[in-house]
């Protein structure tokens, strides 16, 4: 089947159509690249963009989308609510298929070295890429902003970057550019509008309060449905999958005397993690990705 | 991603390996096709291969297989256990990815039409293929076998063939070319030796007893465990899924006072088959196949 790459960068954008649209453009250029969409918020005038394809098409479809936005946007006159330091804000690389964590960190180190030499924007390796534990860290790379990164670089060696000028780029910040593991968001819905039981089963799941591991959750208000939920992001459904995470809901909400009705998968996910959640939950002895008939194919 | 179809032809051949190598070969031999294996059984004298590729090489690779077979076998001289009609003896269709059944049956008419025309083979379509509502059944089609149908043929107007001569082939015999749909074979283990219980819950839910449709079930003994297993096969998930068989034999299981210890896929499975089966045991509210990030491929 081959290897397949996603990257989701963050760029500091979230009003103007046509700027968003022709960075896009940038990535939709690049063969082998499908490009999937883009989500903007306007409060945080930040936009989040997904493109998936082979290794090569991905490296080069990410530099050039961040080449256009440091080409269209001034973080001098950037206002918005979320923390952000550059124009391509974030660039993580996040293995999809027949590609392993260690290639995407290959590939961000390349692509930041890129911008960093040819476009003179100081880059920090986060997530798995990072070279310092603390830059595994994103608020942490981030920290200050754009204005108080311009006034740190250069001088406090912990912003030293990992590429680039140790100089913030006038107009484009700073960017950070990593690789992390495929973000499942997996929500439970529970039939009650207590939002306490929401709360108290999604800090008894959450690995930051104890829970289980690679599970941030928060509980939330379903208004038009009279109902609670648990909404989730699962970090690696490798380590925990979302049928565990359910049958643990399941457990809790029982206690609580509370029903679950039913779950949402939110956006995009691996084939993977569908095979080996229904692999897990028939409890199938011995099954082997290699006996899905599609992994087989040698042309596609 | 594109549209992938599974051929599994059987051949009246077990044991000269040589024979069925040649056979293989002339399925590899064409670009676009993912040659998985095959399986003999010599009482049988008889060899299942499984390939897939795109309908337009999978149409020529089954082509292939049984011009080599119409060559390498002789009838006259075959004997085994499996009932069998002609060298290559049935070459089924199946829509694996991005195919309807309607695609698949038009495949199964223009092979057959082949193989009657240029090999002088008659040939009958059967399943989904079918065109007389009776020969939708393999077992009646094949009736009295190959020497039954060498006296039958031409005298008998149902032993009419769909394309070719209406004379058997003096050494090839006769072939049923048609489409089905995937066949997942899925195995639930029961803890307990009482074969009876197997075989009470196999009567229980498979169609022909009045149970789940599209079910084939039989109570067997796994010896070496001291167990016993529902085996099943599943002639459309889409219809019975594996979630809802192995939620049926569970309640039914807890009625006997045993436990369910898990479950088998045996062979492949479409990826399909596990996304919906993921999906229902998660009750994923909303779920489309959209979702999984691979199917949105447009590069691969």
């Amino acid at each position: 089947m081959g290897p397949i790459v996603e990257c989701v960068p963050n760029f500091s954008e979230g009003r103007r159509a046509w700027v968003l649209e022709d960075i896009a453009d940038a990535a939709r250029s690049v063969p082998g690249i499908t490009f999937l969409g883009y989500e903007t918020d306007e409060d945080h005038n930040r936009c989040v963009m997904t493109f998936i394809g082979t290794p090569g098409a991905i490296q080069e479809a990410a530099y050039r989308t961040c080449y256009r936005a440091s080409q269209l946007i001034d973080m001098t006159i950037h206002k918005g609510e979320h923390p952000r330091m550059g124009a391509a804000d974030v660039i993580p690389f996040v293995p999809v298929r027949d590609v392993t964590m260690e290639a995407c960190v290959a590939l961000a180190a390349e692509v930041g070295r890129r911008i960093g030499e040819e476009l003179r924007i100081p880059v920090y390796l986060y997530g798995e890429a990072a070279r310092d534990e603390r830059r595994r860290d994103l608020a942490w790379v981030r920290k200050g902003e754009f204005e108080g990164l311009r006034d740190a670089i250069g001088c406090d060696p912990d912003r030293n970057p990992d590429f680039g000028p140790a100089k913030i780029h006038p107009t484009a910040g700073a960017t950070a550019v990593g690789a992390r593991f495929f973000l499942v968001a997996f929500n439970v819905n529970l039939k009650t509008p207590d939002l306490r039981v929401a709360k108290s089963i999604a800090k008894k799941i959450r690995t930051s309060s104890g829970g289980l591991p690679c599970v941030k959750a928060l509980g939330m208000e379903l208004h038009a449905r009279g109902m609670t939920q648990v909404s989730m992001n699962l970090t690696d459904y490798r380590v925990t999958s979302p049928v565990k995470v359910l049958e643990e809901i399941r457990h809790l909400a029982a206690e609580a005397g509370v029903e679950v009705v039913g779950s949402e998968i939110i956006g995009f996910v691996p084939a993977e993690a569908m095979i080996r959640a229904a692999a897990e939950s028939l409890q199938a002895e011995g099954f082997h990705a290699n006996q899905v008939i599609e992994n087989r194919l040698e042309h596609s």
